[in-house]
């Protein structure tokens, strides 16, 4: 998915690269190289005995631990700068000569149950390679790198999710963690302590609204880029989220003995919204999705028409006047349905997250090195939530996404190849060389 | 629902009655109050001690036992001669002068768990009212008369139906029980050898195909009676059934990552196609009814585009042929839905019961039964099974409804008012009278 051999004709009609850049194809192979073999090395924490019960490292366990310790050891090795916050963040810094001018790059290794070797380690990965090499290609930068291997982003122990960029962000404040308590009962302050954390050893989490900037490498967790055989995604903005619960009433009767024009079927109704969800989001267009993922009718017997319904609906549009006009036509078209079939119809809105957007300086800054490198590249949106969603209103802030082999994402199957993992390395290393070493400004 | 007060003017341009039936009012009176009474009564046996848990009397279960030997113990207090086959069926002979011509009628009082007072027990009662009344006002009839309360028709306890009137039908061999267990693990014979059956102590089951004639009172467990204001619905036919069992298969992805476009959601697959289940069934018109009852997207989760479901499929009509043609047709629409949705669906026949037919001349006597005695009827199939099924291949056979109120079945909630209870025995009565005395021929 590059265009390694012919780098000088990136974009018809583009002015040539005025610096001439590090030769790609060899830069290309030294981060294959290098990911792949730290990729399997972060992988050995978390991973159960066979292959397809994929990597486990909740917040605050043992395999977590062992791995931001592990990386913390390695990163130290490298001559960087090593410290943990309060929450179990673990940050790595190459001091710049403006020391307080912080360009950060990161992600997280907390993963879900049975979980992949890429969502989240790879960004954190790419940054200790790309770190490493600009510390050994050109010393000292103007402004200082710091790799931030978030605590937690996945809410898979605890209820909530991003604990680890949310202390940086003001979501969360560290000293008053919320309450939350996993499936054995034990709080999230319980579990930090036992780690360590929460205590005042360590600083408290750094204000991210002090960064010059933030960068995230993810795996796409789509099959965007596949498809398309483009390299890099330069994620334009994240996008706002609505999570519904539908409860359809009608009327329970015998299968046998109702005519169809008698019945109050709340199955047939609620089938019917599915298709109308589907063909509205159609119809709105991409990159608007909206799925239905549960339905439950019941009694759920054979020889009942189904009295009640209910069904839970995901709706995802980067826009949030867009996202707020669609689902507000679509509970008019829900309403009218429900009527049309004798039924009623109640909504919940479960939870709701507004869109955020990228920095437009570093999404131009990453199609000109896309260009420069001769990487076929693609904007899109990140419909997936990242770490990158609670930096973007605080600190500059730049997302890049790599090709998810199927798309598959939270699986032990989730793979993307050398190849694609080396070229969001190098877009990464040349953004935080653009940013830390020219100075560029977002 | 009686045109009580004006008998007379049953149907405009109908002769006269050509005999003098006793008086319609008086005779629904009687009923009325004996019907109430008898039904109070027997549902004693197998009540909870809550009105809200209903009636449970399950095959060859104490309460069972209990309501067919103190039916038994009526029944012979009316001057009645009653037995037990040695399956448990219990019958109540009032000889005629030509004894081996049989004239039966009869239901079931095994109920379903927590069920009404109504399904199968008014047949029963219905058959005990209008023997006693026969007995009394004409004596000796000319044929027998013979009320049957069979041991079963709802396989509440047992996962087969009908081994009552299966076994005097030649579905069942009563020597030979189906290889059955219920919910505890205790087989259908062990179950009756523990209730006294089953051991050649009675006498074999009867062949009904040497009965002169079959009528079944029943309630509807349905609304059209009650929605039309008939009070008497003359069963044409019991429907043929045939049930499906559907997997809809597409591809499980990531809500937020995975454009529409790319989808293979078989939610949505499953929701186009309950729809045009619908639809089809409307547009082939009554009394073809379709069903799905219970559905299941799998993985079931709020951020996961569904990758598989599947859905039950109950379909019935009355005509064999048209049951075959729509259900053929129906399956090349659903081919054709997966098909342009990128799915594919796979379909199981669960089981399958033949329609069955009224026996024609006792449906034009029944019609002018209710023309005499005034009474709204209104012809009809029976979307739901009974014994009645079973006699019709083998004798002529009738079966008569009466309203259910807001058709509730199978329920603690079942109720059918006096006045429609005893317009129900009314008819029967007079069919029995026909058949039995005066000697018509089916």
């Amino acid at each position: 998915m590059t265009n390694e051999g012919k780098p000088e004709v990136a974009a018809a009609g583009e002015p040539a690269p005025t610096k001439e850049p590090p030769e790609t194809g060899a830069l290309l192979r030294r981060f294959a190289a290098e990911a792949a073999h730290m990729l399997d090395w972060l992988a050995q924490f978390g991973s159960g005995a066979n292959a397809d019960e994929g990597v486990t490292r909740l917040l605050y366990t043992p395999a977590w631990q062992q791995a931001q310790d592990a990386l913390a050891e390695r990163l130290a090795g490298c001559g960087l700068a090593v410290s943990y916050d309060d929450v179990g963040n673990l940050y790595a810094r190459l001091d710049g000569a403006r020391e307080r001018e912080v360009v950060a790059t990161g992600s997280h290794i907390d993963t879900v149950v049975r979980g992949g070797r890429y969502d989240g380690a790879y960004g954190i990965v790419a940054g200790a390679l790309a770190l490493a090499y600009l510390k050994e290609a050109y010393g000292q930068p103007e402004r200082t790198l710091q790799l931030v291997s978030f605590a937690e982003e996945e809410g898979s122990r605890f209820p909530l999710a991003f604990w680890g960029s949310g202390s940086v962000t003001g979501r969360y404040q560290a000293r008053h963690a919320p309450d939350a308590a996993d499936a054995d009962g034990v709080s999230l302050a319980a579990a930090m302590h036992e780690a360590g954390f929460g205590q005042g050893r360590y600083a408290a989490p750094p204000a991210a609204a002090d960064w010059s900037a933030f960068v995230e490498l993810h795996i796409e967790q789509g099959s965007v880029l596949e498809r398309e055989g483009a390299a890099i995604g330069i994620v334009q903005g994240i996008v706002g989220q609505r999570r519904f619960g539908f409860e359809v009433s009608g009327e329970a009767n015998h299968a046998g003995t109702t005519p169809m024009s008698y019945r109050r079927d709340a199955l047939c109704g609620a089938a019917e919204m599915i298709v109308a969800i589907r063909d509205a989001a159609l119809a709105y267009g991409d990159p608007t999705v909206a799925t239905v993922g549960r339905l439950e009718a019941s009694p759920g017997t054979v020889n009942v028409v189904p009295g009640r319904a209910s069904f839970t609906l995901d709706v995802r549009h980067p826009d949030g006047a867009a996202l707020e006009a669609f689902c507000g036509e679509l509970m008019t078209t829900l309403e009218r349905i429900a009527a049309s079939n004798g039924l009623t119809v109640s909504v919940s809105l479960w939870t709701e997250a507004a869109p955020v957007r990228m920095n437009g300086r570093l999404t131009e800054a990453l199609d000109r090195i896309c260009r420069t490198r001769g990487l076929v590249c693609r904007h899109m949106y990140s419909g997936a939530g990242h770490d990158s969603q609670l930096l973007a209103p605080v600190c500059p802030t730049a997302m890049v996404f790599v090709p998810s082999r199927g798309g598959i994402s939270h699986s032990p199957a989730e793979y993307t190849n050398a190849e694609d993992l080396a070229a969001g390395i190098v877009v990464l290393a040349d953004l935080l060389y653009a940013l830390a070493y020219k100075g560029e400004t977002p």
